[in-house]
Formats: structure tokens, C-alpha cells, sequence
């Protein structure tokens, strides 16, 4: 289940979290540390060097590492065995330092911060882009008319344009969201053994200044060990991600049913075929967008439910930090890089659209209907007379305003021009498109020069 | 289970959720809006003041409400039906102005919106009377003495203190993160129909800002009716609150062990009695904590698992936003207000913590009597040493530095002194005063002249 | 939020979870507890009727217990004391022996696991009567043609038995789970304060038996204060039950879009309206089975998440096993509640079925097709031919048959027959109807005398 | 974060669960469909031998596997390609009839079942070792005697077997749920493009049982491939063998604490050392047990929230059921793992336990003495005694029977024996004895002649 996981990843994010990647960040904590703590003269002076070089050239194999890291609890202890005898090698002088004052969480959770910080990086990048896709889209089809469908069921006309402003309005929330949730997870953990850093004295406060710096992270009044809300936060915040993301991957599935078929991903080999019927074309990304939408906010309440961790480390909670956050990176990643490929190769059928709007001979106009029939004939008449036009209009072959204008007391009070008024299409595009003018004009603001929408 | 529910919540926030509030919040939108449309000139002059009286002074039966409103799969509708009946009876020119232009979700995510709002107030105020309590025992037990436990196992000491501040530290995030969820979500929910507020044409941005403004609510750039994702970060939020005081129930109640006994909740009649042992103290409030720890996660979940909404508006999903979101409120402000209890009445047993520091024989002092002995001996040795000298601490009666000092290659290279720094309960608590009162002092920064520590 | 939980409940559910139904549960246990032991001469002779007596006409106050409750941390401690006194009142003598040698939690939980039993029962007849629908739709829709639908694109043709088949088939596994995990977790909880029943001495076990007899429950080897795996899965149960209901609400709502339009949920006064389109007809039956499909899940995962509970009565968790199944019970009742109410009232539109399958031109056959085309021109060429005759067929007007025979390649190697043949709607019917009659007959073999098919 | 996983997991159980087993599990569906169709005679003769030599003799690198099911949105079709390639090569006449007439989820599910059964052999294995481990110490410690402890506060004396007696119970249910959740599972998908099995005609029926039974698999009266309920049965069973698991981590890591000290992890090297602190001893056990307590069962929730899969085929849930199965294998078998680890290198310390109960001073048999003094005094005086005389117990240096005795009041009531008998360890041993009994009786039967309980 090793390389065949990533059927549900892609390739970029994968390495982010590969063995290496973790490895490499566990050993940079190490050689950051020994160098803060020679700068700081915690320890001998060119001894940080020393053993920053012992890790930029230490080759660990990760299988071998795992077996050990099942029986200590922790990677960090035959981590740390393994460059304590590397450097008892290299340079006997610096074996004592290795590690020096810093506990096993203290090399994990850094490492598992500055991973993270890198993917949180690669997540942006790939949102702005789809950001950037919805609102060329958005500029292509503000006067593209759609029903809009609430419950599933048809009402009033919107323009594609104005569905596609609700998807990126909510994705810019989220790009700002997980902007907040990275910074303020973009901190060291330090603290040695009982997380006081009292081995380091009165250089602690330069130590941890040092270490965080050399690491592009910020320090913190107090080591965390025991409290990692930050971290089920950033959890969270990569499960809404993924929710988002369910949601257009829902809607553009639904789009694309056959009985619909107003919107479809790309086509392109090897993409959604089937094994059995030649015909099919699978919403692929739409796939992957919602299984990461199913799974990560299983994943993220993990996090959430470890909170309550006992004393100073708790037991079993936390030490799984790693693999719940890359599977939500992971998925987050996959979820994304799929969103971009549907929405930038998006197909939409406007005339189907149209098609859609006008069988259903204007009853989705019921409510500016109402509103009409209700000032000319009070309320209690206009219910009566809609129901039945309603009901009329759908099992016949006349559309609701002419089914009403063709009633006497209804022909008597309102105009021709009155009941155009109260079903125009273009009257309910220019309502979408002031607002997802805004939205928009919110992301271009969010954007600022980097801005690239096609026009 | 109506009344019994009461066993797990406390009767402020209870209140606040009732039905009658929840009656209340959804009349309160539609007197707003009444008026908001009155004051634009949507609707005709007066007619906003007569719909919000007839607001005021309706009475709506929840029980028959929540029947209708099964039926209906909302409650807007019914309560929409008996606000037009009760109107047409009171003002019957108003009638057809109830509820103009709206839909069902305005009413509820609006109505629920502003619960939200006056709910995190009253949380808001608990946790910060909560941080009060925390720094004051802070300020009190700076230079109490006890064991730091990581995987349940003791380590160097700390002081009480420096533990009280890792939850203070983490109760400040909270607050803060709290307060930026909420403040996300204060916005208004009105979008019509379909979401574009087309019944309002031009005036819809002037009726938006109008009704925001006399509900205390944002504006926002587009209607959310298929994208609740801010209140999926509340929900969230609302879960990490109940997992950082779930962290403090759980220490407290190891801490209250009755081998440990270190802490204890406050006694009173009534409190964590047995019906079948006269002698039990059982810690209740540490029982709420740990409960809403449990149950929160879960209920958080359910609101992100249902982002993936299907179209303008989803199905099945969001329309229980009220429920879930009640039970999270009622679950954060019982655990809230047992925590306060808890730390308000906490009794301390400075002695018993002192006597488990003696008890460990000095080898919790393990790191520091290894960064001295590897100086003097290499790190082969030490360790060989070290190892045996714990063994025969814990094994018979003398402290680890004793029983190293009776050795002669660590006698001829380790002073008394050495070893009694190496070994100092002074200087750890030196260090964790330093981290403590960096927390104390952001939260003093954080609640500006409002604090409230005893001294 | 007391009343207006009703909003997602019916009324009969609601009614075995009330407070009532709770404290009459818990005092039934007292009366069954002072019974048994009077029987087994543990009590003085007559001292069981007394407390019975009493236990049948005390009267308590559910708010009040429940403000005590919340002190004490469990119901069973203001209960006992409440018992306690008006025995004190009505027969002295037998004040001693009120809850004797018991525990909160023997009361706590044998009073929910008879709750559970008799919801369990409720359930069970409407699953069956919910099946039996099934069953009578099945009957009535052998030869309805439908589209099958993969990853939401349409496939070779089924029947809508067939479909209803697969939903049968799911609800009879349920049944059987349901009835083995009820069945599992219907044992009596006694062990008196520290699970041992010590203070019963060698009459623990006739007790044991006499009172789980009274209770129509059974003995168990050991007590369970600190296993409660019973409750777990009954909760996994119910979870899966509103997942499997879930299942049929999206089917159906997905089949009620107004551009697919074949399947209905009834129509009736105040079902499904909106509050501002006139003309809406939501799938409110659906809206209560995906609620509970959204919501259940995450309820159940708490109670697995609080199996891991501290020694003899863990701290936080299983005190609210009672909320947790009680919402459990009252989601998945309305759900089923809800299908009930789909199935039996649902409208069907054979020809809309017919018309889709008619409108994908024979490209759903296309494995039938590839089937035939490779034996007769080998798989590279079928692959070939039949992408472009689909492509051509999707573009065009005719069907792909129609198309394929029109290529000289294969008009020489296919005839008319066989091309027939491999597309033949009968054929396909035939085989849905095969599976579909099995599942009655399981169905009928399940049910027994008791079916109630209409035919 | 992909050899590193390993940490969290056994060597065995991963290889179960490893990309080659993957891969030969659904090359071994297809071997057999086709020697089933063979027989059958649904292909022509031969035609099964040469496509399961392929089977056995193709070689596929899981990587390209990998890329290709991304796009693809499933494993099966890259791999049906693969073996159509080489099956080209190997026997050209043999290639049309590779995977005929079966579906990409025929294969997945299939290949998944049989997964699981090797997965759940291997558990069961395991399961059955640490039930026997269980057993051999209940008859090593009947007559230990510890405190019980609830809500983590000392309550009566219980026996450390009956404690043991509790796990084992629970564990009983879990092998018993397993096995029966597995044999429910043990079923074979095979449908075909729209789950009818509509290319094999009449053969249907013939095909599905050759096949089944060359898989060693049941057949099933209709294709499930829109209700995956088995398989979150199956999930919510690992889920809940994880909790059982974690309680016994739970309850031995909090004995094991430094204060307690009652129970003790085996030692060995590499085991629970820590990085910073020489003389640290962690439950490493402990922690991996508790690791998957805390993630399974978001894992299996995610199974049982994908229920409600649309139509014949869902979008997004299910393709995932294979990695979300893995994960929650290798969790319950890493957890049982060490749970074995721990069992069977358990020590116990008598004397700790035995001093534990000492110095409750008595209070802890307070239930007995309650009984005592109600009778003989009643039950008002009895209370105000009780209380009086464990304040003073605890506070001082004598025992509660001590300090009662020395009362006057009761003194006059009460003997010597009669204190005695009511604060007797023996007779709470017996009564711990006669249930831990019948738990190891149950367990024999169970057993059979399997059962390897060392006496």
C-alpha cells in the first residue's frame, strides 16, 4: 500500500512528505541546533559546524530507521543514535553536542513544522492558480444563464458566472485561512526534556532566538509539548479545504450527469474510462475532490480528539502527528491539483443551460410572480392562482405567465409589460452579476499584481 | 432527554439556546428586514413598523412550530405561515410584506448567526474569568516544586506554575482564535430565492446594509447559502476549546489520583458523591471537561463533512447547522464554567509534590548529570554509568548523585558542586519562572486593564 | 433547543428517549433491584414490594434532577436520593435497602439498555414495514426499464426492481445486524461499587439472574463499568442503518432533479415548500434521510472513540452514553420515519425512464457491443469502431447500432441479430429481474407469515 | 512518509497489506474469472489456463500502476490494461477474454475481500495469543490483591485477575464480532458494467459460484457495488478491537505511572528510552495501543459516512475503501502486536498493590461498613458516622474500622467480627475470584483444545 497510495496524490506533494524529505528535515533541526548553540557558546566553538556537515551528509535508510522507531516510540531516537554514531566517526569531538538539550519532540515537531511550511507554500500556490481560473471563468459567463437549483430542485435563474463567484468567494476565505492557521503554526518547539530548556540556563531565550531563526520559524513565550492546538488548527483548516473543494467536485458532477450535461470536466486519454463500457467518461477530478472530501475530516478530528494529551507529553496522542498531517496534506494536495485540472479545462454548455431554463416554463420565476400578483390581488388570490398556474404550466405545454395572463382577473390588473418584468431573465443576470462583480473585485484586491485572470 | 440534557450543560448558555431564543433571533431577522425594506422604500411607508411589532408581540408554540417544521424540513416556513396569519389579523396591509424577498436559509443562518454571537460573548467572558484564575494561581506557585511527566513517566521537575502557564498560553490562542472565528462569522445571510436578491433589483445592496446594521452583522460580497464554511471553522474552533480545557481535566484528575494526590478539585455538598461508596471525591468537573472533549470533536466533524453541499443549496446538510452548533455551544460553556469551578477552587498539596520529587531518587536529574558526565568522562562512559547508577537508585535507598559520587572515576573528575548544580531543584525552577512569566505577561497584554489576577 | 429538536425527530421515537421514559426506566430498575433481592432473601421479606411500590409512585422533577445531576456527575446520584427520601416517607423500614449494593452506573445502564431494547423494537417493525414496501415496489417494477448510473453517468440499462433490490438487500442485512448487536447488548449491568458485588456475597449470582429476569434481560460472566464494546457497536449500527437510509434519500433526490424527473416523493399539504418560490416541491423525505446520514455517523464514532476508558469507570466517557444513543435512536427513527413515508407514497415515471435510456443512442450498450465486435474483428479494431461510433452517436442522431452497421467492416461481419441481440433491453431486464427475485425470496424467507407484500 | 509509516506498524501485517499483495490479489480475481468462464463455458476452452499463467507470470511496478490510477480513478483499469498488453504477447487469442464481462470494481472489491480475510486470519491469530496471554496471568494473580478504581479514584478491592478477567471478557466479544464481521464480508463482487451481470446471460448464476469458490468466497444474491455496509461493519469491528486494546494500554500505562507503580511494560533494549533523559522508561506498548485507539475510528467513520454512495456506483467514496482499510488494518495489528508484547513481559508488583490498599486506611471498604451501620444503627446516624470517620481516617494515621470502633455509639452495636467481616480482602478476592472464573471458563469453551494458558 506504499507506492499505490499515490493513486489518490500527486506526485509534488508526495515528495514533500516522501522519507527523505522527513529525514532531511529532522537532521536540518540537528545541524541547526548544534549551530545556534556554538553561536550562542552553548557548546565549543566550531562544533556546530562539525555536526551540521555530519548531517548534510549522513545517509539513513528509512525501513531501518521505522523498525527501530517502532520499539523506542519515536523517530527521533534512532534518528539521533544514528548521527551520534556518524559523528563519533567524523568528528569524535562534536558526538557529545549532537542533539545536545533537546528532547525527542523537540526534533519532531520542528521538523513536522517546517514541512508543513513548505507544503503550505505548494497548497497556495496551487489555490491562487485555481483562484485565478474561476475568475477568468467568472469574467467568460457573466451573462451565461443557469437555473440555480436549491434542494435540488430548479429555482430562479442565475448566471454560471455568479456560481462560480460562490466557489471562489469561499476559496479565498480558505486561502486567507490557511495563510492565518501556517503563521501561526510557523513556530519552534523547544524545550528539552521537561520543556523548561534548563540545561540550557540563562542561554536558553539566545538558543531558541538562534534556532528559530536559522529555521525561518518564530519562538514562542513557552514549548508546546504538551499543547498542540496549533497543529489540530492547521488540521482543521486543511479538512475545510478539502470540503470546499467537495463541493465544487460535487457540483460539477452533478453538472455533468448525462440528464444535465451543462458542464464537463476535460476529456483527455486515460482520463475516467471504464473498464466495461467504452462509453463512459467518469468525473475523475470531481472523484478526486470528494474522496478528500470524505476522508480528511476524519482525519483532522484525529487531531482535534488527541487535544486533551496527558501531563507534560501525552500518551499516544501526537506522536501520530506526522502521518494524520502528510495524509491531509496529501489528500489536500491531490484535492487541489484535481480542482485545477476541471476548472481549467472546464466545457460548458450555455445553450443546454438555456434549454434547462425554459423547460421549465418560467414557474422558477414563481417568486417575482408572487411579489407581482400579490400587490394587484392581495395575497390569498395570488397563492391560489400561482399554485394552479404552477401546477398548469408543468403538466402542459404553456409557460406559467401565459398560462396567468390568460385568466381574466389576473389579465384585468396586470400588464404584459408587468409579467415580463417579473420574469426577466436579464433583470435576474444583472442581479448575479453584481455580485460576483464584487467577489472578483475582492480577489483582484486579495491578489494584488499577481493577479492572473484571463480576459 | 429535553430536561435531562441539563445534566451536561450549564443554564446560561442553555438559556441562550432555548426555543424561545431561537424563536425569538429568527422574529428579530424579520423585523429588521421589515423595517430595513421600509427604511430603503421596498416596501410601502410603515409597513416595517407594523410587521416588527406584530414580531414583538407574537407567540409561536415551539412544539407545534417543530411538528409544521418537520414537515416543511425548515423552520422558516412555519414560522413564516404564523407571523403572515398573525399579521393579516393585526395590520392586514402588511401581510404581503412578511418575509419579502427572502428564503427560508435568510431567516435561519442569519437567526442562527446572531445566537452565535451573543453565545461567544458569554464564553468569551468565562475563559478570560478562566485566565484570571489561571495567572492568579500562576502568580501564587511560582517557586512550587513538582514533577514534569512526559508518556506518564516523571521527568525534571518544573513548577506548578510553569504547567499552569502551558494552559494559560494555550487558553489565550484560544480566546484569540475564538474571537476570529466569530468575528468571520458575523455576517448576514440574505440572498432570496436563488441568492442573487433579484426581488430587491438596484436596492439589494441598500436593504443588505440596512438589515446587517440593525442586526450588529456584516455585509458580505455574496450570499452563502451553499458555502458555510465559516461556520465550520467556528464549529472546529468551538471542538479546540473543549480539547485545551479537556487537556486541563485530564491533568487535574491524574494529578487528583489518589497515589498522586498533588491537586484536588474544590469539595462541596453534592459534589462527586458514589451511591454506593460514602468515602469517593470523584472529580466532576474534570468529568464535564473530559466529556465535551470527547463529544465536541465529533459534532465539529459533522459540519465540515457536510461542506461538500450540493448546488445554491445542499441537501441534508446544513439544515441541521442549528442542532449541532447548539449542542457545541452548550458542551463549550459546561466545560468552560466546570473549568472555572475547578481552578477557582483548586487546593494544592506543595508537600506531596516535593515528596515525589524526593522520591525519584535524583534521577530525574538524569540529562544534567549526562551533560556533566559526558564532559568529564566521554559519552561511552557516561552512559554505562548513568544506567547503572539509575538501576541502583531506584533499586535501593540512596539518590542517583550518591550513589555516582561513591564512584570512584566519577569522584576523581566531579566535584560536590558540580554535581549538586547538575542536580539543582532551584535552577529548574529558575527556568520555568522565566517561560511563565513570558505567558503571564501576554496575557496581561492580552486583557489590558481588565485583568483580573489576585495577588 | 428543548422543543425544537423535534424538527428532525417523530413523535414515537421521541417518546421512548423523554425524560419520563428515562427516570421511569431507572426507577423500574430500583423496583426490579429491592424485588430480586427480597426473592433471594438478601433484603428483609416484604421490603422489595415496599420499594416497588414506592418506585411506582414517586413523581420527579426532571429539570431539578437534572441541575443536581450535573453536580454530582451522574443522574443516578439525585435519583437514589430523591428514591431514598419519599421511601423514608412512605415505609421507613425499607429506606436502608433502597439501590442496595448497587452502583450509579448499574442503574445508569441497565436503564439505557432497556430504553435501547424497546427502540430497538420500534425500529425493527418500521425497517420491516419499510421493507415490505420495497418489496411491493420490486413486485410492480419488474419489466420498468431504467438507466443504472456509475459515478453519476449513465450505464447499461437496469430495472427499477433491480434498484430497489440492491436497497432490500442492504435494509435485510440491517435488520439482522441491528436485531445481533440489540440482542448482544441486551444485559443487565451489576456489579455494585467495584464491579465484584462483593457486598452480595455468595447470592451475587441468584441476584444477578433474578433480577435480569424482571428486566427481561441476561446475565453476563463479569460487569462491564469499564467495557462498554455492547454499546459501542449498537451505536456502529445504527450509524450504518442511517448511512444505508442515507443511501435511498440521495438516490431519490438524485432521480426528482427536475432534468431527470423519474422518481417522486409524494406530494402533500405543508410537505417541501419554500418559503419564497411557490412552485417548489423539495424532497423533504430525502432532507431527514441524509441528515441522519451526515449526522449519525460522527454520534457513534464518539462512543468508539470512548472505549479506551480509565480502569474500572473511565472519566468523561460512557456518563454520556445515554444523550449520545438517545440522539442516535431519535435520528435514525426519523429517517427510517422518512423512507416510510418516500417509498410508500413514492410517484414513478416509467416513461421519463425510458425516454433517458432512448436518449443515450445505444452508447450504454456499449459493452454488449465491444463484447460482440471483438470476437468478430479482434479487440484492436472494436476499440476503434466503437469509440468513434460512440463519439458520432453522442454527436448526431442516431443510435450507435445504427451507426456501427452503417460501417462496411461491420455490417459484413454483424448482422442485424446479433447486433440486436447485443443490445437488447429484454435481455437486460431479465438479468436485473434474476437478482432481484432472489432478494425477495431472501426477503420473503426473512420476513416469514409476517410479509406484508402487496401484489 | 513511506517506509516511516512502518513505525506505527508490524512487519506482517504490512505485508499484507503491500503494493504486490495488492496487485497479486487482483491479478488472482482475474486468473480465476477467467478459468470460471472457462468452465463454464462462457469462453472457449483453454482460454482460462492461458489467462491465469499470465496472471501468475506478469510483473507490475506499482509505481506506474499508481500514476496511472490517478488519472484513471481506479487501479483496475491501468492494471486490466497491463495484463491485456501482456496476455497479447503471452497468447494473442487469449486477450478479448481477459477481465470479460467484469467491471473495475468487481476486481477492487473482490481483491479487497480477499485482503481482508488473510488480514483477519492474522488478527485472529494474535487476538487469540493475547487472550491466552490474559488467561495464563488470571490464573497466576486470583489471589493479587489491588484496588479498583473509578472515575480514577480508589474504590473496593478487586483481584488484578478480575481486572485481567475484564479485558479478556471484552476481548472475548471482539473475536467473537471480528470473525463474524469477516465471514459477513467474505462475498464476492462480480456485476459487470451496471452490477447485473447482463454479458454472461444465463450463465450468470454458474459463473458467480465457480468463481466464488476458486477465491474461497460466498456468493451473494445481488451485486453490491452502491452498499458497502459490510465493509463499514467490518471497520466499526477494527475500530472498536483498537478501543478494547487501547483501554488495556490505558489501564497499564496509568498503573505503570511512577506514583503507582503496580504494573509494569516489559524492559528490553531500544524500548521506550528517551532522548534527553537516561533513566526514563516509557510504555512504548502502551503507546501504540493507545496510538490506535485514537485513530481508527475516525478511519472506520469515514467508511460508514461514505454509505450514502449515489446510485449504482458512488463518486468519491468507496474507491477509497481499500487505502482506508489498510490503514485500519495495520493499526489493529500494530496495537494487538503490542498489546501481545505487553501482556506476555508484564510484571506485576503484589506488594505496591497490596500497600495501595493499605493506605486507604479502610476507607475504601466504606460500602460494607455503610451496610453494616445502616442495620444497625440506620441509616441517618450510619451516614453522619461514615463521613465523619473517613475525614478522620485520612487525615490521620488510624483506619476507618479503627476510628469507628473507637466510637462509642458503635462500639455498643457492632463486634470485632461483624467490622471484620464488613472490611474482609478475602471475601472481596472471592467475589472477584467467582467472576474472573466464569470469564476464563468462557474463554476455555471458546477455545477448545487450542487454548495454550500456561498454569
Amino acid at each position: 500500500m506504499q507506492m499505490l497510495h499515490g493513486a489518490f496524490s500527486e506526485p509534488a506533494m508526495q515528495a514533500l512528505w516522501s522519507d527523505t524529505a522527513i529525514i532531511t528535515a529532522m537532521l536540518r533541526f540537528e545541524a541547526a541546533l548544534a549551530q545556534a548553540q556554538d553561536q550562542c557558546m552553548v557548546i565549543p566553538n566550531g562544533i556546530g559546524y562539525d555536526i551540521s556537515q555530519a548531517c548534510a551528509s549522513i545517509v539513513i535508510d528509512p525501513a531501518a530507521l521505522a523498525v527501530d522507531a517502532r520499539r523506542a516510540g519515536t523517530l527521533a531516537i534512532p534518528l539521533v543514535k544514528a548521527l551520534k554514531a556518524y559523528v563519533a566517526e567524523q568528528s569524535p569531538r562534536a558526538m557529545p553536542y549532537v542533539h545536545f538539550g533537546a528532547t525527542s519532540q523537540d526534533v519532531c515537531d520542528t521538523a513536522l513544522i517546517c514541512l508543513i511550511q513548505t507544503a503550505l507554500q505548494q497548497l497556495r500556490t496551487d489555490l491562487l492558480r485555481l483562484g485565478d481560473g474561476l475568475a477568468t471563468l467568472i469574467h467568460a459567463h457573466q451573462r451565461t444563464a443557469m437555473l440555480s437549483r436549491t434542494l435540488l430542485q430548479p429555482a430562479a435563474p442565475i448566471s454560471f458566472a455568479w456560481k462560480l463567484a460562490g466557489w471562489l468567494d469561499s476559496l479565498m476565505r480558505n486561502v486567507e485561512a490557511l495563510a492565518a492557521a501556517g503563521e501561526a503554526a510557523r513556530v519552534l518547539q523547544f524545550g528539552g526534556a521537561n520543556g523548561t530548556l534548563v540545561s540550557h540556563g540563562n542561554k536558553a531565550g539566545a538558543v531558541s532566538t538562534a534556532l528559530a531563526a536559522r529555521l525561518g520559524l518564530c519562538t514562542v513565550p513557552i514549548s508546546w509539548h504538551g499543547a498542540h492546538d496549533r497543529l489540530a488548527r492547521l488540521g482543521n483548516e486543511l479538512a475545510v479545504t478539502c470540503g470546499m473543494l467537495g463541493k465544487m467536485g460535487r457540483d460539477i458532477s452533478l453538472l455533468m450527469q448525462f440528464e444535465v450535461a451543462e458542464v464537463f470536466e476535460p476529456d483527455a486519454p486515460g482520463r475516467g474510462g471504464s473498464s466495461a463500457m467504452p462509453h463512459k467518461r467518469n468525473p475523475v477530478s470531481c472523484m478526486h475532490m470528494l474522496d478528500a472530501a470524505y476522508r480528511a475530516p476524519s482525519l483532522a478530528q484525529s487531531l482535534t480528539s488527541e487535544l486533551a494529551a496527558e501531563h507534560e507529553r501525552g500518551l499516544g496522542n501526537w506522536s501520530n502527528a506526522l502521518p494524520l498531517l502528510a495524509d491531509l496534506f496529501v489528500l489536500t494536495g491531490n484535492s487541489i491539483s484535481a480542482a485545477v485540472e476541471a476548472v481549467e479545462g472546464l466545457r460548458i454548455a450555455p445553450d443546454t443551460m438555456a434549454q434547462h431554463i425554459e423547460s421549465t416554463r418560467g414557474v422558477v420565476y414563481s417568486e417575482g410572480i408572487a411579489h407581482l400578483l400579490v400587490r394587484k390581488l392581495g395575497p390569498v388570490r395570488a397563492e391560489i392562482l400561482i399554485s394552479q398556474g404552477c401546477a398548469e404550466a408543468m403538466a402542459g405545454h404553456r409557460t406559467l405567465p401565459t398560462v396567468l395572463l390568460a385568466i381574466p382577473e389576473i389579465r384585468d390588473h396586470v400588464s404584459d409589460e408587468e409579467m415580463a418584468g417579473a420574469t426577466s431573465l436579464s433583470t435576474h443576470l444583472d442581479a448575479a452579476q453584481s455580485m460576483a462583480a464584487q467577489v472578483v473585485g475582492a480577489w483582484r484586491a486579495h491578489r494584488g499584481p499577481l493577479v492572473n485572470i484571463k480576459e
